[in-house]
């Protein structure tokens, strides 16, 4: 039998960072690679309260197929967090989808054609380069820096290349940690507003923020131009798969339809056990205490960074979110750092997969969300071993 | 702003009967038009106790993130059902999906370019066509009779269309209700053995058998050209959106990357629940009463027609699953019925959504799952009334 498969496929690459994940199930390696929100976090007690009660009241009604849209009242929830944030967005203009990753293949499948350009964060969130890279666009990095993205090479390569989409994570960024400030945003703004372009603003972080001051949303600035996709993963659980996307109404109607071919619906069983848990429950209370968490944790990588790595390794200080990115000096490879690092029992992702088309980079991403004080600082320890041994 | 969406949007129907079922919306009104599995018939004690015992027992390791192949054990659970049933189909072989209509897309994905020929049935189903169109495929659709697909025609079809997918529903077909014989599954083989040809056989409701002998899976008679999906959303519930594809290896490497770049997973909670659910209750019996309450359902719909249609209305007799399918006289409009039909407060889907480029039909879907039998009874015969006047 010939080659079946569509071309598209053949361009996708293959999560790098599970291959990397499969090294770190070895119990005794300290893993800094993961992604994932702290399960000591999760509002277990309540869960249970909430799908118990939602069981006992709703029954049947909570085992049917739903809508496409997802649950109103959800939906209305989401508004209304908006609303207090002072955004201003209808929940006729919020559709439920199966996380943010969902949101990520939809726009593809809404408004990409093959070859169309896609200015994406360098490094940017891998989920991302995946789930564009399916419908064959032709990715255009620009560089972020501690404050933001790079305006002039922003502007240059918009000029240059006429994108339909811009993706970025200014809360917080997945991999390096970094937030646009205030005035990076406006700026950003101002370059894209009246040009025909989607600005996707994927915010799963942005309410994990434990130092600073709150920024303007995209959706605030350029709102015409914004598609905001946020998610329950990091705020409250993940396994349930529940994120939503926020667009003006001619893209709702465009990514309603394409749900519908893509899986008909979010699974409405999570999405009804996840409106009771936020009924019942004090969201604000809840977060507080990952704030509280994800600070100290980040607190004890960066006093660690400071006391065991050299001096040549340069590190972010987010402000929120759940990772720190780290910059080796040029020509270390941070994949063999990684080699290395795994032989001392710890492990982290190297840069490779948040770029496109570069290997061997000089950067690698720490996550400290998902592991206690004490265990980052005797991981950071370890790393900073191998990393005076390189580096020299 | 410019138009900014891509094309294949645009090729896609919007779902016709999700605007159907708007007008259905009115109590008062029987409506055989809905694809829904029967409320009365859900587990609810089963799926609160097996819920209640999953929290207690596996707690914060069901709310994580999770792999995107699914979870094992509910993988290899599909597996050994499959066994049983004389199939031998490997846990590593099947991937969790967000319901059958996610495989669909997943197949889109990673197998069609823009311009392939994909072979479908005629009627076929609609969230098929949704799904595939979003890949520009080319439609071939082959007429399906009361005992398969033609094969005369099929075998044409494929020698001047060499096609990458076909796809079918075998068993008590949406929308027709025909089940494919084990003759004519045997031709269909023999014409795609060999070929380069992937054979989509969607088989949501096979354990849905009311009446007659079980059928040879295609994944039986041709492995390697069958991919086999599957879902729990009409034997147990559909609000998880939980189903399964089945396929060989270097396919399956395919759709695990294609469902990495769509929603890293399914939903895992939902996962976990069924799998509780599967090993604390005997499915087999709870299928049987599935079984017995639409046999009953369906025996009362075709009486109620023979009692009331025009003897020029002719009809399918399913053996199994949840739809049957009318063809009124040459040149009587479906969609005209059906505007009369709502005066009288009944209710179907017209035939048009099932086909390709085909409209004012004269066919139509009826749907006996979701209605008892004394409401079937009432309207069908109101909608004899109305068929009696237009057919005169």
């Amino acid at each position: 039998m010939g080659n079946i498969f569509s071309d598209r496929i053949s361009d996708v690459p293959r999560s790098f960072i599970r291959e990397i994940l499969k090294v770190t199930l070895d119990e005794s390696v300290i893993s800094f690679a993961g992604g994932l929100p702290n399960r000591d976090l999760f509002p277990l007690e309540e869960i249970k309260a909430a799908t118990a009660k939602l069981l006992e009241e709703s029954g049947k009604d909570v085992l049917q197929y739903s809508s496409s849209e997802g649950y109103r009242e959800l939906r209305e929830w989401i508004s209304a967090r908006y609303r207090k944030k002072g955004m201003s967005i209808d929940a006729d203009n919020i559709l439920i989808t199966a996380g943010s990753q969902q949101g990520l293949d939809l726009l593809g499948k809404t408004i990409l054609n093959e070859g169309d350009s896609v200015v994406i964060e360098e490094p940017g969130y891998l989920g991302a380069i995946q789930a564009f890279s399916i419908y064959r666009s032709r990715f255009h990095p620009v560089p972020v820096h501690e404050d933001g993205i790079d305006i002039g090479l922003l502007g240059r390569t918009l000029s240059e290349h006429p994108a339909k989409l811009m993706y970025c994570v200014p809360n917080f960024q997945n991999p390096s940690g970094i937030s646009y400030s205030t005035e990076n945003r406006k700026q950003v703004a101002e370059l894209l507003q009246g040009k025909n372009i989607l600005l996707v603003e994927d915010d799963p972080y942005g309410e994990l923020r434990f130092l600073g001051q709150d920024k303007p949303s995209f959706h605030t600035l350029i709102p015409h131009n914004t598609v905001l996709l946020g998610s329950f993963s990091k705020i409250v659980i993940p396994s349930f798969r529940i994120g939503w996307i926020a667009a003006r109404h001619e893209v709702m109607e465009k990514l309603i339809i394409a749900k519908q071919a893509s899986d008909l619906h979010t699974n409405y069983f999570g999405q009804r056990v996840i409106l009771q848990y936020l009924k019942d429950n004090n969201i604000d209370e809840h977060i507080e205490k990952i704030r509280e968490a994800y600070g100290r944790q980040r607190d004890a990588m960066v006093s660690a960074i400071r006391e065991y790595f050299p001096a040549a390794a340069q590190y972010t200080e987010p402000e929120g979110g759940m990772f720190l990115w780290i910059t080796l000096p040029e020509g270390l490879s941070a994949m063999e750092v990684f080699k290395k690092a795994i032989e001392l029992k710890v492990a982290f992702v190297p840069g490779d997969p948040f770029y496109v088309n570069r290997t061997n980079v000089n950067t690698l991403r720490l996550n400290y969300s998902s592991v206690d004080a004490g265990t980052i600082r005797t991981g950071i320890r370890r790393l900073g071993e191998v990393l005076k041994t390189m580096i020299g």
